[in-house]
């Protein structure tokens, strides 16, 4: 593609920049597809991060986008799917031979909201087994012998590659975070509870949340709208510089000390750059928030499972069985109710918090992405932040002792989403 | 079927009961699904709560439970399931001609744990389109000229017309509570959160949970446990009388005069008996939640129909077009916002409430079912217990003006249903 005489790679653009050219008649939709798929033919062998995918139906779909004369806040752009979320063209498998084949015969809602902004649905990506333990075959882009991080592994890593502009995940832990810290992009996880999950397999309804992966900010928060069902709102650009709060949490010994200093390091140059920075500890008794995560995901997703482990249990894998379903299968009424009574009185407490700073900042991984198939590294990591409904950011901003990318985590109050949006922007501006 | 030299008409049996004569070998599943049937032959013509019907398939499968020497504690029971909720042999058709012949292929997770508990599925029961506003063809056992209630009508009307013992419903706003005191049966919505949702439609994620039909407060407490997944615990007999909290609430002008005064009447019964009996008032500002629960549910609605609406709004009636989906299309994101913030806020003020009563007692609906098909009435009764994420009863103990059912209504304190039903023992055994 050439614009003003320059060559434009157009895999490489965001997705704001796309759905702008394609709106302006600079490339077609189907150009744009082309592109990906194009990449998607290079690279998917080695990536391997994408399980349903039908280059001609996604052709003949952005051909139709670009007759039909409709526009759109994503008018034309290629976007993925993880696939345990439904789409009406594709199967949707959840990750396990228990399902193959399976067809919902309708989108999720967020598959809809995304082809109402005019977004052209590309393919669905590779989830781990039940967007749980047990991994799939993607591998990280950054380099091949490295994970890409789970459970949104293909989400993650087709965005992280140019393969797609933009991609859903989901997150019950760190499932969205986690891969885009681990492949270099941005990954957000929005408030829990503000997009719908009509048509996504629920693992931990009181934990699990969407999640976007993208390669730009604007593009996190335009997404967000469009999964909202509202018209878009660009990012606001804050006045002055934010109140950061440097929060290493209970989990800080277990993050890699490159990374740690990586982190102090940004932090200071956030506070040369105008920004108050202080310490903050999270109030005593939140560190049980990391073992109450563990019960309520795992007490929630055993009941979800129950059609699986009562009449399929020969095709779920052992790391499920021995892990999550062990302890979901283990864990009594009494006690999960006490770690979601905990998990709300914590909520109300964070309102201290706010008083004091604007944003939350630390890692947004306990490292790079280690060498292997280890997708659920520093899983404690975010717990915590996810038994609390927060919104989350992860901006590729750091790198781990082998260069690999290593996420800047922010961290904003329930309902704040734009307004961390903002703090992460301004960051960003100082940072990039 | 013949008992210690009396007849026992099978299908007027309680799950609790049923499931002990199974196991007891007094009868067997077929025999009472056999009962079961027989009834709906009888009536079904009349009554129409079903929306799909195996009787062969149901017959196998209880024949399949009596050779299978498995046990549980719905052993060999049938149940009935709300056509929003999937099951893995019947289609799951949501009330609406757009997924006419919908087959979900596995069990939702209450299915799931039903049939674990060796309970046998008879079939789908009417719902309201996407359990919202549109009436299906139910019509009252008690009164065939008078509506069942919405949007579980199927499930309140097999159980009030002893089809099956067991019905599964949901509830959003009043759905399983509203339709179970039109019908004259035991009607319980849970604590929201504690029971999962996987497997049933979304209507609006922030309001939504199951909902129980039963004819026993007994079996009610048992079908809690069950659906969720743990070792069922029999109803806590109360050693003192219950302190009571008279509760009228904003609502009240809007109940029918003779109600009123049958619930006056109950609550100076119960303080008879011994109760402690306190006139509640809610904290001011609640009565805002019943305009924070219109618009909660109608911009999650919206959003999760998005499929629906963009692809196929021919087959939406123009009851669901005019009503909820204006109003959710209307509502920008910043007033849902503020309605959820809200909710938030008064769930964390109920603590004042629970400091000085155990239960809250008043009428399950604003009246008797009327006459025709309104199946809706009174709805605005539920708004702001269901946005308060309360547990609520209804037990069969007044009557309206015309003779015809109405529900004394208790609702406990979050994750206090187990003392709810203790509650609700105590005073049933008063009134009864």
């Amino acid at each position: 593609m050439n614009i003003a005489g320059e060559t434009v790679r157009l895999e490489t653009l965001d997705a704001t920049a796309l759905a702008r050219g394609i709106a302006a008649g600079a490339f077609t939709s189907e150009a744009v597809m082309r592109a990906c798929l194009d990449r998607i033919a290079e690279r998917e062998p080695d990536v391997r991060a994408w399980a349903h995918l039908d280059a001609e139906a996604a052709l003949a779909a952005a051909r139709a986008f670009d007759r039909s004369g409709r526009t759109g806040p994503l008018g034309g752009v290629p976007f993925g799917v993880k696939d345990i979320i439904d789409t009406a063209d594709l199967p949707t498998e959840w990750g396990t031979p228990i399902h193959r084949g399976r067809r919902a015969g309708r989108d999720a809602a967020c598959v809809a909201l995304s082809r109402k902004a005019g977004a052209v649905l590309l393919g669905k990506t590779v989830t781990t087994e039940f967007a749980n333990l047990h991994v799939g075959p993607t591998r990280n882009p950054t380099d091949l012998d490295r994970t890409p991080g789970g459970s949104s592994s293909g989400s993650a890593a087709a965005v992280a590659d140019f393969m797609v502009p933009l991609a859903i995940g989901t997150q019950t832990t760190g499932s969205t975070v986690r891969p885009s810290s681990f492949c270099g992009i941005f990954g957000y996880r929005p408030t829990y509870g503000e997009h719908r999950l009509h048509g996504v397999m629920e693992a931990s309804g009181s934990l699990d949340t969407l999640g976007i992966c993208a390669r730009s900010l604007a593009d996190v928060a335009l997404y967000r709208d469009v999964l909202l069902g509202v018209p878009p709102e660009p990012v606001g650009r804050r006045e002055r510089p934010p109140r950061i709060g440097l929060c290493r949490t209970h989990v800080w010994p277990q993050v890699d000390p490159t990374v740690q200093r990586r982190v102090e390091e940004a932090v200071d140059r956030l506070a040369r750059a105008g920004a108050s920075v202080t310490e903050i500890e999270m109030p005593a008794g939140f560190e049980a928030l990391t073992d109450a995560h563990r019960w309520i995901s795992s007490f929630e997703f055993v009941r979800n499972l129950a059609w699986e482990i009562e009449t399929r249990w020969d095709g779920i894998s052992d790391t499920l069985r021995g892990g999550r379903i062990a302890d979901g299968l283990d864990c009594p009424l009494a006690r999960y109710i006490a770690c979601i009574e905990l998990a709300e009185t914590c909520r109300a407490r964070m309102a201290t918090v706010w008083e004091e700073v604007d944003v939350l900042v630390g890692a947004a991984a306990t490292g790079e992405a280690p060498l292997g198939w280890d997708a659920f590294a520093g899983a404690d990591l975010y717990k915590m932040w996810t038994a609390l409904h927060v919104p989350a950011l992860t901006l590729p901003l750091l790198e781990g002792p082998n260069g690999r990318p290593v996420g800047l985590h922010f961290v904003g109050a329930r309902h704040g989403d734009r307004a961390l949006f903002a703090c992460a922007d301004w960051a960003w501006r100082q940072l990039a």
